[in-house]
């Protein structure tokens, strides 16, 4: 039997990954059943579940792996830069956006799947406040609300723009209106 | 056969309005069956039908009569002031809210749904922008953004707070993020 490396390990889960989340965004949640998951993957169902314990989990790690981007660029630019490369998206990674609108439902019945699901968002909050700290420092945003409002003010905007963005509405006008976020943010 | 007033037949109507957003905040759009809407309206499928031609349509109705009247008091108070009186809900009206999620999804695939839906959204996004030119003619929006924007700006924090609070967040420390929405509009 072959040893097969971390390395290869790794570049095969990703690309189960890449493979779901095209075919989550084309067919949405429901839609993306395992025979279409093989087709996209090029994988056997096998295969595909030796890495993810079902589709919820598979679900999970494409939006753990969004948070964690997203996390880096707000690290590295702030929440705001993070919705504005939302807004440059094509639209089929909007698509992809589409599907979380299917499990927002699940968010509020599922109490087990909404911790799953929590435990991935955090990381987006902490890294909002981590920077938004950091800017306060250094005299950047403004000091008479506290910083913890100021998170939740970007984050509520955030949910408002991956909603829309995820209904298919039009994006065309939304730069001036993040423009008006992010001044109302800064000192 | 005796006849039945306007007055009777638009009594009716409301009262099937009100069991049924009752029915559909307690199972879901999807769990709102026919008989459960039977059975929280307390009349027969035939009269609810009589009224309304379909699910879609009972639902939209009530939709459409959230518009209203959320435009009323948009059109008095300003978009923000719909979102704290969302805010001061009692929760079984947020779990109303969360229906709007099941549809969301429908929006995206379904042209004649978001059509339907959209007609009615529109009476908002026109309340709102009428109250930010009065609001503007009398100096008390800011003027170095156009009124366009902050109507788009306004109606994305909406759209954030109504996901929000969809998908059964706490709403406990928004106060404070909307007098931060409010004053970033303000002149």
């Amino acid at each position: 039997m072959p040893r097969v490396s971390t390395d290869q390990l790794a570049a095969r889960r990703q690309e189960i990954l890449d493979g779901a989340r095209t075919c989550f965004a084309r067919h949405g949640y429901e839609g993306a059943t395992v025979r279409r998951l093989e087709q996209s993957t090029g994988l056997s169902r096998g295969a595909i579940f030796h890495y993810f314990r079902d589709k919820d989990a598979l679900f999970l790690a494409l939006a753990e792996q969004d948070a964690e981007r997203m996390a880096d660029v707000v690290a590295a630019d702030g929440l705001v830069q993070v919705m504005r490369n939302l807004l440059a998206d094509p639209v089929d990674e909007r698509s992809w956006l589409g599907t979380r609108l299917e499990v927002s439902r699940r968010l509020r019945t599922e109490p087990e799947f909404r911790e799953r699901w929590s435990a991935h968002s955090a990381a987006l909050t902490r890294a909002t406040r981590a920077r938004l700290e950091r800017q306060a420092r250094a005299g950047a945003v403004r000091d008479d609300v506290p910083v913890a409002v100021l998170a939740q003010y970007l984050e509520l905007v955030m949910e408002g723009l991956v909603s829309h963005l995820a209904m298919g509405l039009s994006a065309d006008d939304l730069g001036p209106v993040l423009d008006l976020v992010e001044t109302a943010v800064r000192r």
